[in-house]
């Protein structure tokens, strides 16, 4: 093992790498912008980085009792089907919820929520999130961005919207933030990790195949870097169940969630199973915890509601 | 439009952004090192950008006839299960292909094509493809990395690996180079296609929710931005037929493709449906269009083929 990561390191190497340190314009070291953070083993990075912006990010997110990250590694898997149903259904029980999506180019929870046409307005607090259905609130950059144009949001912008998200935005009390990790496990979900240091824990999401469980795993693999525990392992788009005969297909192979909590030693929380209405209830903006709350999925849905809340030491019929 | 067009600019404004130009330890612009590039609309760009490393890769481009980029966009939506199948197809027809992965974190094109145990070697002539089956040569990180390592790929550490991938492999003489573009419209897709200038389009990969429909405008978006041609629309996960009955479910909606096809006055390529069998062959590493070419989405993705090798002027054939 210890050979291997040798040699990883040395091909890495011949990619061009800068190791160096992000200095400000007086030579100081800017721990608190640095994409390497977690992977940085210097003792006086948390000094340096406490004395920087993130006093600003820590009051703000004083005010919200539980920060809950969805991560998946892996695009499509429904980390944000996952979430906006995980958000409704803590609604529905009477909490306080926001979301932060921090999708910057694939911002699909405005769709999912029916508040496409709405902007985020800055008010005398701060940006002002955008409300949609129980008072759910919405930070998206779907909300920011017209739907018929692409801003290629680069590395710097990036960061300091997520930041800007986290530390300018009037939230107010909130029970809970649901926070929808982009895929990926580089620099949008590492600035998020680093941004809110008191995340209650994560909730990964990966559909039955192989090749997604794979991806998963490393994306798991980030959050204990950054200290975020696992809460557990969904398992979306968990066979789907034919509508003219009843019986279930398993299109996406099976299992697969199972194994990935086995893996990180995480409680495996349940299976959503694809189901056409879902997908439909994603494009006309109302979770399916609420439009079809007899569905497998939603049932499924509340059950890892119960679970998650549990495990975090929530009541789960209310404060 | 254009009070709209304000607004945004304004609201962008608000979250820390640097718009600066990034210069070199003598001061110079380095338009060849710009996330920014195809938004600069600076006459002097082309110029700065070509007196850069560029040389390299355009010399090393030269020798690959034609390049294609997958794009989607979104995550999930199947744009690697087409490179395979794509690549496999030319290589069945007699092309001498290469696919190049750029997704870092989420690679999954080794999987697909069996060859995950494979380690990217550096000979004389600079990094050496892994050769995976009927001599497509690959070129991912997933032949880098550990399957159980997770390495944070920082901003410039991605665009030095984009930049060696084209400059520093060893590729030969190629008929194809298959593009497997990461989800997002940021940092590594414009990367890729501000390195190779002269890509002979993209196929826009799609689902057919109206979610997935929005994401891969923008990537198309993106696409015309960077004057890359669009061959057309392919429509993943278009209906599933169970094993059971036979009856065909409209899982995802449907028509996705068609409208987005449309609204990008690109032409619909078609529609390959899922199948549990599909899966399977990508978590066993043998693409469908080789493993069962008698499935519905074997025969679509031939049909696929077809048509781009007649929009970029190659006869089907073979040379």
């Amino acid at each position: 093992m210890e050979k291997e990561s040798n040699k990883i390191t040395l091909t890495v190497e011949r990619f061009n790498v800068d190791f160096s340190c992000p200095v400000n314009e007086f030579g100081g070291i800017m721990c608190d912008k640095c994409e390497r953070f977690f992977d940085c083993r210097s003792p006086r990075k948390w000094e340096i980085y406490n004395a920087g912006r993130m006093g600003l990010v820590k009051e703000k997110m004083k005010r919200i009792k539980h920060k809950i990250a969805i991560v998946g590694g892996k695009g499509g898997v429904g980390k944000t089907t996952v979430s906006v149903n995980f958000s409704m259904d803590l609604a529905l029980r009477g909490y306080r919820v926001s979301i932060l999506d921090s999708d910057f180019d694939g911002s699909c929870v405005p769709k999912m929520l029916g508040t496409v046409g709405e902007r985020l307005k800055i008010g005398n607090k701060g940006v002002i999130p955008v409300e949609g259905p129980l008072g759910i609130q919405i930070i998206s950059m779907g909300n920011v961005v017209e739907k018929d144009q692409v801003i290629t949001w680069y590395t710097d912008l990036r960061r300091g919207a997520t930041e800007e998200f986290l530390s300018h935005v009037d939230y107010g009390e909130r029970d809970f933030l649901i926070i929808d990790l982009p895929p990926g496990t580089s620099a949008d979900s590492v600035n998020t990790m680093e941004f809110i240091p008191d995340i209650d824990g994560a909730l990964v999401v990966t559909i039955p195949s192989v090749v997604s469980q794979g991806i998963a795993l490393k994306a798991a693999l980030l959050c204990k870097k950054a200290n975020v525990r696992i809460l557990g392992v969904v398992e979306n788009m968990s066979g789907h169940i034919c509508r003219f005969c009843g019986h279930k297909n398993d299109i996406l192979a099976s299992g697969g969630g199972e194994s990935l909590a086995r893996q990180l030693e995480a409680p495996f929380l349940g299976k959503i199973p694809l189901d056409g209405s879902l997908s439909k209830t994603a494009d006309e903006g109302i979770p399916f915890v609420k439009a079809f709350p007899e569905t497998e999925a939603a049932k499924a849905t509340k059950i890892i509601t119960d679970k998650v809340l549990e495990s975090i030491g929530v009541n789960g019929a209310g404060y």
